[in-house]
C-alpha cells in the first residue's frame, strides 16, 4: 500500500471552488495508485463562522475567561467540522472516504495546551481504514493527551499534522497545498521577478521560514526531515508540482549532490533598534539590560555586544515597553524605530568567501545604509531603514541571480558532503 | 458534596440574555451550597451557525454522503462549542467553572450512531473537577464508544445526558430548563386555561411525552426513574420552580400517596386513517397489510383488527406511500386524511369506571365525532377530524377539571398501592 499525505489549508477548503480543486488533486493521486491521507484545516478566513479565529471570538478572542485546555476544545471543532464536510464532498463524488479527529488518527500529545507537542503517533486506525477506504480525512492541528484532553498544535499546526502522519505512515511524500505556487525566492509582492523554487532542502526551507517566509511551519519541516519524508509545497489552484523539499539537491546529471549558496531573500518589517551605551568599566550593563528584557517577556534579536555597550532589536510593538523597562533601571537608550531586517538565506552561507562582500556591494551600490549586520551558518542579516527594505530585497535578489532557474552559474559553489 | 444537575436547552444558551438567566439559576444553586453540573445543548435555533441543524446543513442536511459515525462527529461540535462559551461566561462572572466533552464527562455508549445508548458512566473526572471547581459544564447529547468514536444520543439527547449525570453522580435533583413553565395540563396554544403542574410522577410525564407533549425526552425520565433522582422541568426565564417529577405524589397532609387520574390532554395532528376491508374468509389480509407497511418502513398506530378488515393510522406525510404499497398488493384502502389523535393521559386511567363515559360524553356534548378509539393502562385515545381537535382537547381539559390545581375534588378517585 503506497500512501501519500495531502494537506489543504483553510483557504483551500473554505468554499466549493477550493474544495473542488482539492478533490481533483486527490483524484489524480488515486488514479496514480496511491491511498491518500488528507489533512484539513478549519474552513475559511477570519470572520467566517467555522474558522479558528471566529470560534475564538465566541469567547471574546484571546482575552477570554477559560483555560487553554478549554480554548483547545473550542478551536479543535473547526478542523473536525472541516474534516466531515470534506469527507462528504469526496463521497458525493464517488471517492470512498472517512473522517477522523486528531485523537482518532493517533495524535498523542503532551498537555501544553494551544501549543502541544506530539509525543507519539498511534496510526493503527488510519492504516486499518485505508484497507476499506481510499481516502482518510484527518482533522489537522489537533491531538489528545493521555488524559483524553483535546489539544491543538499551535498556529500552522496542520502542516505539522501532515508531516507527522507522513512520517508515521511511511508515506511516499507529503503535499502541502496552499495559495502560493511553492517556496519563492522572495515575496512576490516585493520582488517582481521572484520565482518558485523547484527544489529546496529541509534546511533551506526551515531557514526561509524562520526568517519570515510564510510557506510552511518549521516544526513540520523538522519532522519530515527526521523521517526523510519528502514534502511538496504546492498551489491548490494549479497543476504545478510546486517546490519539492528534500534532503539534498541532485544536479542535472543526477549524480552530483549540490546545494545552492543562496535560497532566497526574506524580510521582517517593523523592527526597532535599541542602543544602550556603557560608561567605561560598567560591565554589569549587559546583564542588566537583557535581564530587564527577559523580565518583561520581550524577545530580543540581532544582539551586538561590545565594550561600548549593547545594540539589539525588538519587534516594533514592543518599543515602548522596552524603553520603559530600561529607564526604570536607569538607562537612557538610543532608539531607532522603523527598521527592517533583510535576510539572505542559504544552507551554508557563512564563511563562504565573497558572500558578505557581494551583499555589502549590492546594497551600497543602491545607496542603502546598513545599520547593523549579523550572520550565522545559514543566514546573513542586515538591518536597514524600513523605506530601504524593498530596494534592499530586490538588490540582493538580483545580486544572487535568484530570478534565474539554475544555480550552476554561481560564482561561488559549495558542495555538501 | 451535594450536587445538582442543571440542563439548559439550545434556546436558553443561544444569546447573552438566555445565558445570563441561566447563569443566575446557577448562582442561586451555588448560594444554596450545591456544586452544579451544567449540561448544555448546542447554541440556538435552526439557521444559527452553531445549532445542530445548521451544522448538519453543511453536509446538505439528512441526505448527506457521510456515515452516521461522521454525522455524529459533526453534530457533537455544537455542544462542545456551547460548553466552552458557557464556561467562559461563568468564569467571567467569577464562578469557577470548567468544561468537559461528553467523552471527558464519562459517557460511554454503544456504537449506534446518531441514536446511541449509554452503556456506562465513568464520572471520576467530573467528581474530581468538582473539588477544584464549583461548576462543571458538560457538552450534552454526546458520548464516546470504546473505540474512541464520538456518538450522539439522538434528538432530545441533552435531557438524557442530564438525567444520566444525575443518576451517576447521585445528584439531589436534576433541573431541566426550557422555554416553558413546566409540564402543562395541555398545550397552552390550544387550551387557554392550561396550567403547569406542580408535581407529576415519572410515569405520568413519560406518558405525556410519548403522546406528543414536548417537555422532556422519555428516555431521560426512565433513567431518572430507575435511579430515583427527582427532575424539575422549569423555565429559564422565570424563578418559578416549575414541575417536580418524582416517583409518587404526596397528598396535602403529607401522608397519603395519591396519583391523579388524569395528568393532561395531548394531541398529535396530521394523522391519516386507513381502512382496508376484508372479503369474507380472507384471513391473510391482516398480515399482508402490516407486512407491506413494515417493508416500506411506515410506522402504524391505532390498529383495530376485526373480521371485517383492519383500521389503522399513519403520519400524514406517509399517506401516499402507504396507499401505493397497499395498491401494489391488490388492496384499495378507504383513506381519511386530516385527522388528529387526542390523548387523555393518566398514570392508571384504563379500567377505572366512568372515565371512558366521561370522555365520550364530553365530546358528544360538543358534537364531535369519534372516528376511532383505543386505550391502554395509562391513556385513552380518540381519533377526531383535525377541525375538531382544538374543541376536543378543550372539552376533555374541562371535563377532568385540569385547570384547577387540586385533584381531590375529582368524582372518581384512584389510590395507588
Amino acid at each position: 500500500m503506497k500512501i501519500i499525505v495531502q494537506k489543504f489549508g483553510g483557504t483551500s477548503v473554505r468554499d466549493e471552488r477550493g474544495r473542488d480543486f482539492a478533490r481533483k488533486h486527490i483524484e489524480r493521486a488515486l488514479e496514480d495508485g496511491y491511498k491518500v491521507v488528507v489533512v484539513v484545516s478549519a474552513m475559511g478566513r477570519k470572520g467566517e463562522p467555522y474558522a479558528t479565529d471566529t470560534l475564538l471570538s465566541l469567547i471574546g478572542g484571546a482575552n477570554n475567561y477559560v483555560s487553554k485546555r478549554e480554548q483547545d476544545m473550542l478551536m479543535a471543532c473547526g478542523e473536525i467540522i472541516s474534516s466531515v464536510v470534506f469527507t462528504n464532498l469526496l463521497n458525493k463524488h464517488g471517492i470512498k472516504a472517512t473522517a477522523f479527529t486528531g485523537a482518532q488518527a493517533g495524535f498523542r500529545t503532551n498537555d501544553d495546551h494551544t501549543n502541544a507537542k506530539i509525543i507519539e503517533m498511534r496510526c493503527e486506525r488510519v492504516l486499518e481504514a485505508l484497507h476499506e477506504y481510499d481516502v482518510v480525512v484527518v482533522a489537522g492541528f489537533q491531538g489528545v493527551t493521555e488524559n483524553g484532553d483535546i489539544t491543538t498544535l499551535g498556529r500552522g499546526g496542520s502542516d505539522t499534522s501532515a508531516a507527522a502522519l507522513g512520517a508515521a505512515l511511511n508515506a511516499e511524500w507529503v503535499d502541502i497545498f496552499t495559495d502560493v505556487e511553492g517556496v519563492m525566492t522572495a515575496d512576490p509582492r516585493i520582488v517582481e521577478n521572484a520565482r518558485p523554487l523547484d527544489v529546496v532542502t529541509y534546511t533551506e526551507i526551515c531557514n526561509m521560514a524562520y526568517q519570515g517566509a510564510k510557506v510552511i511551519h518549521p516544526r513540520a519541516v523538522e519532522i519530515a526531515m527526521q523521517a526523510k519524508v519528502p514534502l511538496r509545497v504546492r498551489s491548490t489552484y494549479s497543476d504545478s508540482l510546486g517546490t519539492l523539499v528534500t534532503s539534498a539537491i541532485r544536479g542535472k546529471k543526477g549524480s552530483d549532490v549540490k546545494e545552492r549558496l543562496v535560497t532566497g531573500i526574506t524580510y521582517v518589517s517593523n523592527v526597532t533598534q535599541i542602543k544602550v551605551q556603557a560608561k567605561e568599566g560598567h560591565y554589569e550593563l549587559q546583564s542588566d539590560v537583557f535581564k530587564a528584557m527577559a523580565n518583561e517577556g520581550i524577545s530580543v534579536d540581532f544582539i551586538n555586544i561590545s565594550p561600548h555597550g549593547v545594540v539589539y532589536t525588538v519587534a516594533g510593538e514592543m518599543t515602548e515597553k522596552a524603553v520603559a523597562a530600561l529607564r526604570r533601571i536607569g538607562y537612557e537608550p538610543i532608539v531607532t524605530t522603523g527598521c527592517a531586517k533583510v535576510s539572505t538565506v542559504g544552507a551554508g552561507i557563512a564563511g563562504v568567501p565573497g558572500v558578505t562582500a557581494k551583499i555589502v556591494t549590492a546594497l551600497s551600490e543602491q545607496g542603502i545604509q546598513i545599520l547593523q549586520s549579523a550572520d550565522s551558518h545559514t543566514t546573513i542579516w542586515v538591518l536597514v531603514k524600513e523605506e530601504d527594505m524593498k530596494k534592499a530585497v530586490n538588490a540582493l535578489h538580483d545580486a544572487f541571480h535568484l530570478s534565474e532557474p539554475s544555480w550552476d552559474e554561481y560564482d561561488i559553489n559549495w558542495n555538501e558532503e
